[in-house]
């Protein structure tokens, strides 16, 4: 479609225009939709008559100015992949309803001054608060200077405990990890998984050691298999374990491309996954785990719900209430790479 | 750390606050400060001294309801993964200097009334611009309603050819990927690719069949293996291709997912990857493409450039031009899954 010339252009309906329909003056008009100030009830409903009349959508952003409040929450994140943010994003925006709020996304790239500024452009739009949301489970410094709206921590927690964090149960999740391995009737489990430097590859350790040991056991090799979070070292590490003690008959990964790895390994062995060993990723990446022959059982952070807990504490805290911080366990998908054994 | 009951909460110094230094009244600071009516330079050098002095930073979201201007692009997005408009967010703010524009990212969820609410959420809050970022290649509905700004959609056109649409060659990248394979010393070349429902795919095939055709040849099976995106459709074409035409040499694949499903059965079949035969997948998708076994030769769609130019196109707009719709071609990331044979 082409612009016709002699059609002018669409200019949205101004407080002028409904106030002037309405024949009251801009300052009633305006304290009649934003239902502040002594206005008569008739006069009121004639100013609301004309603004339906005239589709007025009354400029949130000078609603802001006079109320405070936007219905806009600002999403603050380094995860270059959105594979993390975009749930939480979702989650966030559901908390309330759809169609009540808007999350806006800005990508601070883990760039601290681009994160200054990405909160500055948020807050001069008066976003009614802030979710930050980590690219790693470390506590991560609190926001820089006076932030005058709430804010919530996401996945990575704040190093400031009095601050407001909704966060995974890393450890929780190595323990159901190991738990279901051992319903399915497994005893001799290795745990191979990404950086020791990582928070979560050190917490999930710690769940899955727990475990075994509340049944008695230990890790394959008496320690975890630190490494990195790819298939690479999955493959390398899966090498390892199954030369050095063939009688491994599950591995916990501590990521779903690990997993990939240690599968493809597993296949070169011969080993037959699930019926001669199991095997559980974490993380439930879709285009990663559900894919895969076999199709991978994984953990799930159920980081949508996540979103929805920092959305509904972030709104309680706009309101002012005075949450405090949450960690959530995960929960196992099951898929064909692990089947209970007779 | 938790607040010390006796400091007073930090706020923000306001333009009140200016005015009171300088000795001016609010109008007239606020004149000298956005530059505009009658201000004596004295007097205008004196406010701005006075804002300098204690760090006033004037309220973007006022002086944008003022000039119009608030150095704020929106991108609606419907990518679900965040694959697709993470880079080009992150292109769309390189394209004028960091630190120059925030981008605010709203995911409409493939949805046409959560998209308008956010447009509606990001109009509300004076952004300059709007970046439409599709999900798939085809052709998408221009934004409903009347839209104030500028408007650039990447990835997907806009089916409205009056607008601006940055996108993808897809037809060069599927010529730029056969030529990779004849450059190889390739001949019999087979192409397994996605749903025949997406333009991507249909231009991708038609690519390489031209290419295919200038240099004397046909695909394997003469025709593309139309299918789906994900590996299990690579592993089970690649099964068909192999068992029909064992003489293959080559397979173009529509994704890197594919590529990965149809190294798998490359494998199985005991073929050498790259010696015996080449694989050369479609996206660079980094998780899938970059650790593979062997890891995997892609197209690269350059999402990045592509937001970069959306961005600079629209901030062209923006200043009042009339850009014009661009496609831009891939580029061959080269990896251990094709090698030139002797």
């Amino acid at each position: 479609m082409t612009t016709e010339p002699e059609v002018p252009a669409y200019r949205p309906p101004t407080l002028t225009d409904v106030a002037r329909l309405a024949g009251v003056s801009v300052a009633t008009a305006s304290k009649a939709i934003n239902g502040r100030g002594e206005v008569r009830s008739t006069t009121r409903v004639r100013v609301l008559e004309a603004a339906e009349l005239l589709s007025f959508a009354p400029n949130a952003l000078a609603r802001g100015l006079l109320s405070g409040r936007t219905g806009t929450v600002g999403l603050l994140t380094s995860d270059l992949e959105g594979r993390f943010s975009i749930p939480i994003l979702m989650g966030a925006e559901d908390a309330s309803g759809a169609g009540q709020v808007s999350v806006f996304l800005c990508d601070a790239r883990g760039d601290a001054i681009r994160e200054k500024h990405h909160v500055q452009a948020l807050l001069s739009r008066r976003v009614d608060g802030l979710i930050v949301v980590g690219s790693r489970t470390d506590p991560r410094p609190p926001l820089a200077g006076n932030i005058p709206v709430p804010v919530v921590y996401v996945y990575a927690p704040s190093a400031d405990p009095a601050d407001i964090s909704i966060t995974v149960d890393n450890v929780g999740g190595g323990r159901l990890a190991i738990e279901h391995l051992l319903a399915c009737g497994r005893r001799t489990i290795a745990h191979i998984t990404g950086e020791a430097g990582f928070q979560a590859a050190r917490d999930r350790a710690e769940g899955a050691a727990a475990a075994l040991a509340a049944a008695g056991l230990r890790m394959v090799g008496d320690r975890p298999y630190f490494g990195s979070w790819d298939e690479s070292w999955g493959r390398a590490a899966a090498h390892m374990v199954v030369e050095q003690h063939p009688e491994v008959d599950a591995i916990f990964c501590g990521s779903d491309q690990i997993a990939r790895g240690v599968l493809e390994t597993l296949r070169d062995f011969g080993r037959d996954v699930p019926r001669s060993i199991s095997v559980i990723g974490f993380d439930n990446w879709e285009a990663i785990a559900a894919d895969s022959r076999p199709r991978l059982t994984s953990i799930d952070m159920n980081l949508k719900h996540l979103g929805e807990v920092a959305g509904q504490r972030l709104f309680a805290a706009i309101e002012g209430a005075a949450p405090s911080s949450e960690e959530f366990p995960g929960r196992v998908v099951m898929r064909e790479s692990t089947l209970p054994v007779g």
